[in-house]
Parts: structure tokens; sequence; C-alpha cells
């Protein structure tokens, strides 16, 4: 990759990422987010015979990885933006990161939620004081919406992934943990991070190019979603077929954008795909084992560990673990099945 | 407290733990445990309205801080000592600390367990590969079974809290803490332990006392196994009344150990005590807030926050939870009640 920053389009002050804007950001970030812990679980290395670094992102605020795009985001904007406000839409983690950003240098937000959204992540968005907007997955217009509230309130678009700043601050989790386990006397030879829009698969992978430039990095998408890895596989963005039916409902952005996908794409990013029982099965294992929660979504990467999705065996692999916004309902039933 | 070490009793080799034998500790320890992240939760900090630093133990190997003291108590055994094992007593986190120290450095282990012990914590203690005995905690004389044990094969007794070497191991937990808020430039007025028999408070009152002395530490027990707190206040040990009855399985201890009672005495550690119910609730609290797993025992500090057993208005407090070796069921029960 080259280091050089670009501009990413005419009129446009936003830069391409790279290994630079990713140690801005970190900076930038620094009082915002915290240096979640790589941890090991003894039980799931010797289950696949390998070394898995699970970086627990799911301790962030909010309970993903996603304050850390957010706050690199709503860090940067003008007096005046901060006063005209923020407009984002999401399923819920980008929201809460978003809306915890806003609250955090007084911007109002206005954010646009599925009307299937998970119950406990609008609760957590709203407990943040934004403007909740709902939409219909399936017959509404989203980007019809974001455009009328940015035409009525000049509010700056944040996207969930989309987004030169948002990609460097979702890759800043990739510098923690390279970091981290250089510490551990450990040098990752892959990397697994759950995909949705592919922001943070796409700031890792500036990441692991620049600093570890054997080691592969994959995006870990519901089976039915996974418009990243066929994406990838033909050189081009392609959508998804269906817009909601998994429970990985942070993973269900229709297809990959312009941006995440062309850097997935320059950095040799590849795909993976998980089924929501196996999903199930990671968010009972680290229930048990790693004393995390958690949401389906939040457990791609570990299911694609644990149903031998890449080869482990006598392997130093590393994986984000990021979402922890689990419904109470479903990680009952996920956790009790488990046990039986 | 005076930091000189001296010798506990004649013909012991053991010394008085001190912060000098808390820092040696740690140096000690620090390949086999990790430095667990310090976490905050607006949403709890805007209920108590202060600032409450939580120290998430459970994210230890084996879910909780108990891997300290243990480590720190089996490197220090002699090849000899290693050869002949050890053996200890525990409803299960301890138990799963020396099983996993034992297999580290390659002792045998032969563990004590209650037969009502959480079946999760015996399959998770049995996965280390111990030797596992039951002993029924309300008829067996469990001395009377580890001093055979002891008289047979030579073994190393390593109890769960009433040792220099296991309370030094547990105070680096609040070395860390200190120093981890001091990195965030808060300065905690009061630490929360949970308190069964003692060790995590004796080490955290021992640093919390050299290093921030105007700061008060306190012990959190299940209401009806306040012994640590009757013992404190009447300035001699008293035993409880129940030997079993809480879901708190971890805090059961029957009575202070003699040298956990003098450090806390002497360090002026106070108790309190919250019920089972308002421990479940902070379960469910710590999977909603902290995406972190809590057993009942490992959530009695963040009770004790939730209802008030001290003033938080104002204040910077910092608490340990710890263990997170949950039952599957009872973790469910916990979330779905909070959730309806």
């Amino acid at each position: 990759m080259n280091a050089r920053q670009e501009s990413i389009g005419p009129g446009s002050e936003a830069v391409a990422p790279t290994l630079d804007t990713l140690y801005a950001a970190r900076k930038r970030i620094s009082n915002d987010v915290i240096t979640t812990p790589l941890l090991r679980s003894r039980v799931l290395d010797d289950l696949v015979g390998g070394v898995i670094l699970v970086k627990a992102e799911c301790l962030q605020p909010t309970g993903t990885f996603k304050v850390r795009g957010a706050f690199n985001r709503l860090r940067q904007l003008s007096p005046q933006e901060t006063q005209r406000g923020v407009v984002t839409w999401s399923s819920g983690n980008h929201a809460q990161a978003v809306a915890a950003a806003a609250k955090a240098i007084g911007a109002p937000a206005t954010i646009l939620m599925p009307s299937d959204a998970v119950p406990a992540k609008v609760a957590l968005t709203k407990s943040h004081g934004p403007t909740v907007i709902f939409f219909n997955r399936e017959t509404d217009d989203r980007q019809a919406i974001v455009q009328r509230i940015v035409e009525e309130s000049g509010a700056t678009r944040v996207p969930p992934a989309d987004d030169p700043h948002v990609i460097s601050g979702q890759g800043t989790a990739a510098l923690e943990l390279l970091e981290q386990a250089q510490a551990l006397g450990l040098d990752p030879e892959a990397l697994l991070t759950p995909c949705g829009s592919g922001g943070l698969t796409a700031g890792s992978a500036i990441a692991f190019a620049a600093l570890r430039g054997q080691a592969q990095v994959y995006g870990v998408e519901p089976e039915a979603f996974d418009d990243t890895t066929r994406s990838l596989a033909a050189g081009k963005p392609v959508a998804n077929r269906l817009k909601s039916g998994s429970i990985c409902d942070a993973l269900l952005a229709n297809m990959p954008g312009a941006l995440t996908f062309a850097v997935n794409l320059a950095n040799g990013v590849r795909g993976l795909t998980v089924s929501d029982g196996e999903v199930l099965k990671a968010v009972a294992f680290a229930f048990r084992h790693f004393k995390l929660v958690l949401e389906p979504s939040g457990a791609a990467a570990l299911a694609a560990i644990l149903t031998g999705k890449i080869e482990t065996k006598g392997r130093v692999i590393a994986i984000v673990c990021s979402g922890g916004n689990a419904d109470p309902a479903l990680f009952a039933k996920a956790i009790e099945a488990e046990a039986k």
C-alpha cells in the first residue's frame, strides 16, 4: 500500500485511509475508547490446535468497535458542522456509537434505524438522546430519507463504513491488536473480523498489509449475506438477494461500499461465511470460556474458527469479537442450548 | 502498614504479605495472568452520580482473579515440592486456578470440591486434569481429608485465601487497578471487592493502604454469610451460622482465616452485604452495560454499588468484578428477568 494520503474525489477534503490516517485516528480518539484486552483460552487453543488471539472489542463503550470510527469522524467536525449535527443509519451498533460521540461533542444526532431492530439496541441508542427515526428495511428508500434530512438540517452524514475517517477509526483496533500480539511474542498469520459493510475489515486490512504483509485478512459474513465474499471473488461489488433474515442483524449490509470494497480488494481480503447455528454456538463458547457477552454478529469470527473455516493447526490467528449488544432472550437460548 | 517483611510463625518460611511481596508477586506471575481492563459505563455513572471503575477480573484465565494467587504460590514451589504436588479445597474458582497453575508447572493436583458445586465449575476444573474429590459441605470434615492427603502424598497445601503468597498474588489486581486509574487521572476514594475467605480483600487492602491511604476498602458478602463483616466489627473472627444456601457459591467461607482477618483488621477494611436478588440484578446489569459474564459471587461489589450500600454521589469508586464462571441456567434467568 502507498502510505501517501490521496484525495478520494473532486471537491472532497477526505483522504483515502492509510496507515498514517490510522495512526492519526488512534491519537485523536485515545480518550474516547479503551485499549481492549487480547484474550486467549487454553480450551480453544487445545480444541483447534493453534493459538487464537481474541480482541475483545465488545468491551468498548457502547459495546462495539464502532466507537472508534464514530469518534474519529465526529472529532473532526468544525464548530459549524457540530452545530448542524450528524445523521446516520444503522441497525443499532453504529447508531449507539454515533449517538454517544454526538453527545460527547455536543452535536445533535438523527439516527435511522430499521423497524425490525433488536429492541435492546433501540433502547441503548435512545439512552444517548438522539432523534431516532425508523424505516422499513424492505420497502423504504433509506437513502432518500437521509438525503432529505441533510437538505433540511445541513447535518453531516456519518456512514457506518464507507467513509475514510470511519475506516481509519475502525482500523485502530488492528493497530492495537498487532502491538499486543507482539508484546506476547506472537505474530498473527491471519486476522478474521466480522463483516457487514466492511469498514472494520478494510481498516484492519490497511494495518495488516502495512505492518504484517504476509498475513491474510478475512471478513466473516452470515451465509445468505455474503456480498463482500462474492464481491471480492468477482472483483466487483455485488449485492445480496435478501435484505433481512439472519440473527446477525449487524451484518446485513446489502452490498459493499465503493471505498470499503476498493480497500478490501486492494489488500487481498477474502471472505468466509458462517450459519446462524454456528454463530449461536460461538456465543455460548464465548460465554463459557471467555466470559464475554457477544451478540450473534459479534461471534461470527469465533464461529469461523470453531467450525474450521480456515486451517488453525499450528498457526497463530487473531480474531475480533464485537459487538456485545445481545438480545437477552436470544442469548439465554444460546447458552442454555449449549449446556444441554 | 509496615512494609518490612516479617516471618508469620516459627518454622515457617512464609513472610507476611506487604507491598513488597505484592510487587514481587506481580513480577513473578506476569506471564501467567493478563492485565484486565478497567471499564466504565456512562449508564452506571449517570445512575449513581459518580465514577465507577470496574476491574474486569472475570477476563483472567479460568475466569477469576484466583489465578493471581494460585500462580504466585505454585511458581515458588521447589522441584521436590512440584513433584509431590499440591492440594486445595474450593467451590470451583480457586479450584480451577490451582488446577491450571499445577498443569502449567507440571505438578499433580488434588482438589476437594463440595458435592453441591456448580456443575459448570466442576467440568471446567476437571478440564485441567487434576484429581477431584467431593466432600459434603454439611457433614464431612474437610480439614481432616486434606490432612490425610498431605500425610500420604507430601502435597503442599494451597489455601484459597489464608496464605501470604496467595494474598500477595490477589493483591496484584489492586496494584494494576491503581495504576490504570492514575493513567485516567482518577483517584479512587473506595474499593469494593467480593469477599469469601477474604484473600482478595486483604491483598487489595495492603495495596490501597500503602498507596492510597485515605481510601476505604470494603469486602462485600452475601447477607447470611457476613462472617468478615461481623468479625471486623467485633474485632475477632466469628463464624457464619449457615454453611450453604446462597447463589453466591464462591463467597460461603465459614469464617475469616487468621491471616486474612489480621490483615483486613489492620488495614481498616469494612464489610457490606448484598442479597441474592440484588446480586442477580447486578449480573443482568453487567450483561447489558459491561458485556461481561459474571457469576453471582462476581457481581457482589457491583450489586452493592447499584443498591446504594455506600455513598457514590460525586465520588470515584473502584470495584472488582470476578468471577465469571456462571451457571448457564441461572445466568439466563437473571438476564431474562431484567428484560421483562
